[in-house]
C-alpha cells in the first residue's frame, strides 16, 4: 500500500469510501413546522440497550440549527430503488419531500415510505467531531422491510450479495488458480449456469419439438413483430444459430410462424404464441423455484451485474424491447 | 413496515443489520506490549478537516480498558478475501495475531497488510454511548489499495457491485414489467450474456472446426482425462448436448480424442489439445477485456452470483475439479 502524506480530501475521501456504508436519508421538523432532511450515509448503531444510533452532520449544513434543536429524528436506511430519492436529499433544494407521501410516526419528524428500515430517534447527544457534529440518538420505535438495501461503495451506489461457496471443487487444496481451464473462468460460469436453467425447461422445449434455434425465434417474435427474416438473423446471429430461409419456412410448415399477406415478414402463428407461452411459463417457473432459494438482494443483485457484463459485451445487437411488443 | 413495540434485542439488531457496512478490525497496543485487536463494522468517517473517523466498543469488551488507554488506535477496512481475518478478530482468543506479519506504522499500534484501506488515528475523544463508547480519532496517516471491500449485510458477508443500467430498453416508460417475456427473465439474462461472451471467442470454435458441443467434450477432457464414454455423456447432459459414441468416434477421427489402450476410456489427442489450448486462450482473452471494462468489485461479486445461481440450480452434476486434472 502506498502512504499518503499529504491529504488531500479528495483523495481521502476515495480512500474512506473504501469502507461501504448503506445509505440514510435523516428528517426532522423545523420549529416553524417545515420538514427537513438530508442524504447521509455517516450513520451507525451504537448500542443495543439503550437502543441508540449515530451519525453526523457538517457544520456548515444549512439544516444544522434545525437538527440541533430537534428533539426527534427519523432514520430511514434506504432500499435499493431509491437512490433517486438519495440524490434528492443529497442536495440542497426547496422542495426535497415535494408530493413524498408520509406516514405517521412517534414525533413529527417525517417518515418516509418505501425503506429497508427506519429508526425513530429521540435526539439523546451532540458530540463534537472535528467540521462535523455527532448527533446519538435513542431509537423509540423501528420497523423494518425485506427489501434490498441501497449502498454507497467507492463513491457509487452499489448492491450487495451474499458471499458464495466453490461450486465444483471439492477441496480448496485441489484449487489450481493458474490453470487455464477453471471455475473461475466466467465463461465455464455462465455456460453453466445458464445450461443448469435451461434444462430446468428443457422437457417443455422437447414437448414441443423446439430446437434451441427454434426457441430462440419464437421468443424474439413474442417480443418483437412482425420481423423480416433479414432481422430476426441480426437478432439471433451472436447465439451462434445460423437462421436461414430454410428453417424458417420449416416453421411455417409446423404451424409455428406465419407470413404477413403482402409485406412478407414473419410473425408468430397460433401454434408458436401457444408453444412460446408456454415455454415461457416454463421458464418461470424455473427463475421463480431459484429465486426462492436466493436471497432478495442476490437476485436484484445477479440481475444487476448479468446487465453489466451485457453491456460490456454487446456486439452492437439491435435493441430488443422497444415498446413494440407482440 | 410492520413497527415493533416491543425490542428484542435480535430483531433489533436484524433492523439495524439493514443498514450495509464494510468491516474493520482496529487495533491498538497494550502498555504492556501486548496487541489488541478487534472486529467492528460501526466505523465510520466523521471529519475531513481535520480528518477524523470514529468507532464504537462494547463497554464490556475485555479490550476497553486498552483501547481507553492507548493514545493511537488503527482501523483496517477489510477486503473481499479477508473474511477469516474478520472472523478470527470477531471472537475473543488468546492469538488473535498468530503469525500474521505486520507493517511498520506511525505508532507501535498493529497495523495489519493486505486490507482495502487503513487508518492510522490518534486518539482525540471517547464519548458516552449507551452500552458502548464510540472513539473519535484524528487520522494521522491512512493508505489504500484496489482491493473490492468486504462487506457485512443483513447479517451476512457480502460482496458490492456498482448499480446497472438497463440492458435492452430505451427508454423506460416501455417496459413492461408484467410481460411475460422481458430483459429482466434471469433466462434472458444468463442466454444473452452467455451467448455474448461465447460470441467472443467463436472465430478460434470455427477455426478449429469445433461445434459446440465439440467444445464441451474437449473442454470436459482437459480438466478431468481419462473418462469414459458415459461418464462424458453425464457430464455435458445439462447443456442439452447429447454426446454419444458416434460423436466420440468423428472426434478421435479427427485426431481430437484418443482412446486409452486396454480401458477404452476417451483422452485428448495431441491435435485435441493444441485445439482447446487455444480456444481457452481466446476465451481468457474474452474475460480479461470484459473485465478491463468492469470494476475489480464487480468481476467478484458476478463469480460470487453465478456460483451463487449454480448452487441453487444444480440439478446433481458429477463434480468437475477434483485435484486430478489433465
Amino acid at each position: 500500500m502506498a502512504a499518503n502524506q499529504s491529504f488531500d480530501p479528495r483523495d481521502f475521501r476515495q480512500a474512506l469510501g473504501a469502507f461501504a456504508t448503506g445509505v440514510t436519508i435523516v428528517t426532522a421538523r423545523a420549529a416553524d413546522g417545515l420538514p427537513v432532511g438530508i442524504t447521509a450515509n455517516s450513520f451507525n448503531s451504537v448500542s443495543l440497550d439503550p437502543p441508540m444510533v449515530l451519525w453526523s452532520l457538517a457544520k456548515n449544513a444549512r439544516s444544522l440549527p434545525v437538527f440541533a434543536a430537534a428533539d426527534h429524528w427519523n432514520v430511514h436506511v434506504l432500499a435499493n430503488d431509491q437512490d433517486a430519492l438519495s440524490n434528492r436529499f443529497a442536495h440542497a433544494g426547496e422542495d426535497k419531500f415535494g408530493a413524498l407521501a408520509l406516514d405517521a410516526g412517534v414525533s413529527d419528524a417525517p417518515l418516509i415510505p418505501g425503506c429497508s428500515a427506519r429508526f425513530q430517534c429521540r435526539a439523546a447527544f451532540q458530540y463534537e467531531g472535528g467540521d462535523h457534529v455527532i448527533f446519538v440518538g435513542e431509537v423509540v420505535e423501528y420497523d423494518r422491510t425485506p427489501r434490498p438495501p441501497l449502498l454507497y461503495v467507492t463513491g457509487s451506489y452499489a448492491l450487495a450479495a451474499r458471499k458464495a461457496a466453490a461450486v465444483a471443487s471439492v477441496a480448496t487444496e485441489c484449487e489450481q488458480p493458474d490453470a487455464i481451464y477453471s471455475e473461475n473462468l466466467i465463461g465455464y460460469l455462465l455456460g453453466r449456469a445458464h445450461y443448469q436453467f435451461v434444462a430446468g425447461f428443457r422437457p417443455t422445449l422437447d414437448a414441443n419439438a423446439l430446437s434451441d434455434a427454434d426457441f430462440f425465434v419464437l421468443s424474439l417474435l413474442s417480443v418483437r413483430q412482425p420481423l423480416s427474416g433479414a432481422e430476426i438473423a441480426a437478432h439471433i446471429a451472436y447465439t451462434g444459430a445460423d437462421i436461414g430461409a430454410v428453417a424458417l419456412e420449416s416453421l411455417r410448415a409446423r404451424g409455428l410462424l406465419e407470413h404477413v399477406p403482402l409485406s412478407g415478414e414473419w410473425r408468430l402463428g397460433a401454434k408458436g404464441r401457444d408453444a412460446i407461452l408456454h415455454v415461457l411459463a416454463a421458464a418461470k417457473a424455473v427463475e421463480a423455484d431459484a429465486f426462492e432459494k436466493l436471497d432478495p438482494m442476490e437476485v436484484v443483485g445477479l440481475r444487476n451485474l448479468l446487465k453489466r457484463l451485457i453491456a460490456v459485451t454487446d456486439p452492437g445487437l439491435p435493441k430488443l424491447w422497444r415498446g413494440t411488443p407482440a
